[in-house]
């Protein structure tokens, strides 16, 4: 079972509805977990920008890549203070009062400001961990990139500088008075799954993506 | 089939691999099949938050609901700029070449200022729309907000002024050269849906919560 969103949301629901972390290895295991993130910046006239991006995290550092025109990698390489956000919905919090609704969740929002990256082994490394992240087995398993592509392709680094995982999960916290009432109440987990693959190609499903699947 | 998740992410892969649209139907329908949103600001020191939270929509405006210390709430009604964004990762694109490995996904990127909601009746209905967004037919099947609980929620709307909905649907956009290589390709999909409910009471489950669910 290696799918990626599968293994924590099917654990069991706890009763601590929220908790907050500071602590390094839960930030990074739902970095890593999230397929992808929202990378939030401001342009110089104040606007702020959220766009939706693929990451690959190698300790401290996120990688962003895209075409060396991207207004997005241009922002994160900049300098500029960067916010990076990983999201998972793990399920809608059906309380008996309106009031207490909510969403089951964790979150990290990252904080730190980026570098392009320019060192041609560093660049490799980076490109293989973007690989890797989308489908692990995957760069020894498609053609590696060449020269022109490679000059196309911007790779930005970010140091995460600092990072909060929030969570909440289990049932609703209805206030005592509501419990007796006459509503339903509690959890409708979402699930994400990979589907079955679309082939391009008529050939065999290679191990790395029946894996995935599986 | 009510689960909002479904609906298009199981539609046929198309060969027009990205699309870019600026017609309000498309972005809203994007807008309202999304269950959360990542909302961007910027603090008066220039630092961009993205912080996920739950929207609802009406016409052009967007509500966004909190405690009345949530800074998020606070940043939304401030009337600085604000973006606000909604994905849907679709699949995973494996190509031949590492460099045209993508996502299939669909994303709105809003632009916008918001402002603090006071009127009373505009208020409980932005709440009753949040309630109605998260599962429908839900707010005349659980506990109204009493005055209390009002005056702790504040409401915040935001009209959309611009926004800008992004597709990738379809197979890997591999070159000429590569299509006869060793490697597969093809697009992993990835699929969202509602897992059987948590109850937290004794009771047969509403037609509103059976309905959500199948």
């Amino acid at each position: 079972m290696s799918c990626p969103f599968a293994k924590t949301q099917r654990s069991a629901p706890q009763r601590t509805p929220k908790r907050v972390s500071f602590e390094r290895p839960p930030v990074y295991a739902v970095i890593d977990e999230a397929p992808i993130c929202h990378v939030g910046f401001t342009t110089p006239n104040g606007q702020p920008f959220v766009i939706p991006t693929i990451h690959a995290r190698k300790e401290d550092t996120l990688y962003f890549h895209g075409s060396t025109q991207s207004r997005l990698l241009q922002a994160i390489a900049s300098g500029d203070p960067i916010c990076c956000t990983f999201t998972f919905l793990d399920g809608i919090v059906a309380a008996r009062s309106a009031m207490h609704h909510s969403m089951n969740y964790r979150s990290v929002v990252a904080f730190g400001s980026g570098y392009l990256l320019t060192d041609q082994a560093l660049r490799q490394e980076a490109f293989r961990l973007t690989v890797e992240k989308l489908i692990p087995g995957r760069w020894e398993n498609c053609r590696q990139p060449n020269d022109a592509e490679s000059k196309a392709t911007a790779i930005a680094a970010l140091k995460i500088e600092e990072a909060t995982l929030k969570v909440r999960t289990g049932p609703p916290n209805d206030i005592a008075s509501d419990l007796e009432g006459p509503y339903w109440a509690g959890v409708i987990p979402t699930l994400t799954h990979y589907g079955p693959p679309e082939p391009a190609v008529s050939q065999e499903l290679p191990a790395h993506i029946s894996e995935l699947v599986s």
